[in-house]
């Protein structure tokens, strides 16, 4: 199948020959705003079952149908990857989650940190980031947005997920980014950086590995970008 | 010496006991916007000498003088890595221009490529951009921002510099990003893409090395900040 050049995410199940209802903004959109009609066709995705060309089958101001014709790609899922990131000030966040949802993260934790200094985390907005960046750069995955977590109450619970976490006072190489990938979360911390007490903990902790990002310092959404890079490109699906 | 908070950018040289004058827009931003008067300290850099901690000697309306104490910081100039790129929406081509100053570019080249698509490219609103990133990121170096060049042009006249180019028709793995550096520049190209023509231009060059950067297809944006990474790390000063 020819790939569709608008693109939707939906919840719906997608399979040869569904019919997928579309919501009263989805009908707008495209009816509205990019003016298809009966019989245009559109790529849909649910986030677990690939691309999907759709025919338009009804258009109405206040909603619509469409009916799946084939999968036009099959379901790509990222590692398993999480970006947890102090907020920053909302264009910057909401850059971090839009990059995330790109570069192949699973899920993505916004965490407050001793220094973290963010106006209110909004997570259906986050989320919704997610969804549009996964529609606008033909992804089939739309990581989740967790809830803002505290740092020190998300380590206190941690399992054996490893921890890559960019720590600007270190000088010299890492070695210990290599092997086969597994399960890791990258932490990026807030522009005055982590505490004295939260780099104690983390450098204390078997599960954590700190990286340098060179030697400038980095914005928070440059190093996040950066961070999952270097990760793609060592364990994850980039290799 | 400690590191002052505000940092700002002159062309003058800058040495001990050295006074500075400034302009009048750099008054208004230390006295009027910053609330400083004399005896309060700066971060001054040139681009060449380093960062220097110097004393406000005289402030008024329209200029002042700065002396300075002794250098904070020596210069760290980056490697001879150029980034070229095809101009986007505004936002996001000063997004990238502030991510090449701040990972470490030495120039920054807006490339017009075949399916460019860009407002008109203002070189020197982009040249402020890159000394404001410098400031912000506490660099000491600020690259220069080049006038717009013609894609097949700026290819026609080309040297021995060596080019990292992002093609996302590419399959498997790149090998030839090893060794010691030495001159490169990194080719970024447009929303669509580069076309037919370009790429195989570039395929057919002996400089010119194409690299992978994953199974999803990414925004120019994103594309630019992941290839710097991935050159900083195996080629550039984050070794």
């Amino acid at each position: 199948m020819d790939r569709a050049k608008i693109r939707l995410f939906v919840e719906h199940p997608l399979a040869e020959g569904q019919s997928v209802d579309l919501t009263r903004e989805q009908a707008h959109y495209l009816f509205g705003v990019m003016r298809q009609a009966v019989g245009g066709q559109v790529a849909l995705f649910n986030g677990r079952d690939g691309e999907w060309t759709c025919e338009i089958t009804e258009a109405g101001k206040r909603g619509g149908v469409l009916t799946c014709l084939g999968q036009a790609a099959a379901q790509l899922d990222p590692p398993d990857l999480w970006l947890m990131f102090a907020p920053i000030k909302k264009s910057r966040t909401d850059f971090i989650v839009e990059k995330a949802a790109e570069m192949g993260a699973r899920r993505i934790v916004p965490v407050l940190t001793e220094f973290t200094n963010a106006e209110r985390v909004r997570v259906d907005r986050l989320q919704a980031h997610a969804v549009e960046a996964a529609e606008q750069c033909g992804g089939t995955f739309v990581p989740e947005v967790a809830d803002p977590v505290k740092l020190d109450r998300l380590l206190a619970g941690w399992d054996d997920r490893r921890i890559m976490f960019c720590d600007e006072a270190l000088v010299g190489r890492d070695a210990a980014l290599a092997g086969d990938g597994g399960s890791w979360a990258i932490l990026i911390g807030p522009e005055g950086g982590f505490s004295g007490a939260e780099r104690a903990r983390l450098h204390g902790m078997d599960q954590a590995v700190a990286v340098s990002l060179g030697p400038r310092v980095l914005r928070a959404d440059t190093a996040a970008v950066a961070a999952m890079t270097l990760w793609q490109d060592r364990l994850g699906d980039w290799r």
